[in-house]
């Protein structure tokens, strides 16, 4: 079979790191409850001195992978927390026009801590890029010659990742039926009822 | 003459004022060295839960702005520090898919601070709101019949003709003999010369 051909698989998930020196991107596919790296990489921005042009970059990227890939949704690794307010503003115009390409093209978007990232691949809220990036390549069986040379992209890779876990999840199987089945199961956390 | 038709002006400015509550907007015509109002208004957005649906109006309005009034160029009103690094954040996203749509367009975005363009306006960096509103009346000639009932609006406008006075000045005429005269005003400010 061939990997990166996005029509062996029955969803497809994007995991995007969303920086302004470098965007880290990774495709998910997913077959039953069998997840399979597509493609990840990196977009390197810091050559770029022009503000502006950086978050074009990184809406253009996001594009070009949603055309591509056709994810049915995208998962973003997003940080709560920052230094300081002006690198949380810079962070979060990478993640707004990150986000503006995928609501662009319907891609409905969800969002996970770093700390909640790590813990769904490694089992570990503090586990290293490292450790990250070797648990991924256990899981998704990623030949060494795959790996890449940076972290941000195996870190948008586990943001992908970490989003298939949750959809395993009963409560965020997705249908009519499946909601019946969370409204069962999960009264208390339905409104109005 | 038809204020509202965006062919009788040289140039057109769009001002954003973006929020994740209120977004406002503004558009400028400018002929010659005379600003007029075209539009403005805002987008509200508190009455929506979800945050990725303001993001996509906020895309989607700034979106259909472009597309309506084709601007040359778009003025951001951008606070550089805030509360906390929470609503950084957030701002930043609005800021960052309102962006998105100038640069999906290759309209040029340029920014302000707020007290910039208090004092571009009204002489006052420290200026109310109201106060920058009623300068703007009186600059731009608007009838009471329509100011608009949410600052925001007159915020959005302000930064747009913020733009236009900064355009104004020597050193942001556009072109190569604009270029060429810049230089020979301010070697200083050329780098490598």
């Amino acid at each position: 079979m061939d990997n990166n051909d996005i029509t062996n698989y029955e969803h497809i998930f994007i995991g995007i790191d969303p920086g302004t020196n470098v965007m880290g991107y990774g495709i998910l596919g997913v077959n039953g409850k069998t997840p399979s790296l597509i493609a990840m990489g990196v977009l390197k921005l810091s050559r770029m001195d022009d503000h502006y042009m950086r978050l074009h970059r990184i809406f253009e990227r996001v594009t070009g992978l949603i055309n591509q890939y056709l994810p049915d949704e995208m998962a973003i690794e997003a940080p709560f927390y920052g230094k300081n307010v002006q690198s949380m503003l810079k962070l979060g115009r990478a993640q707004g026009v990150a986000m503006a390409a995928a609501l662009n093209h319907e891609v409905p978007i969800a969002e996970y801590e770093p700390r909640k990232i790590k813990q769904a691949i490694t089992g570990n809220g503090a586990a290293s890029k490292e450790q990250v990036a070797s648990m991924l390549q256990h899981i998704l069986k990623i030949d060494q010659s795959e790996m890449p040379d940076f972290l941000d992209a195996t870190d948008a890779l586990a943001a992908a990742l970490c989003h298939f876990y949750e959809r395993q999840k009963p409560e965020f199987a997705r249908g009519p039926q499946s909601w019946k089945a969370f409204i069962a199961q999960h009264p208390d956390k339905v409104k109005g009822l």
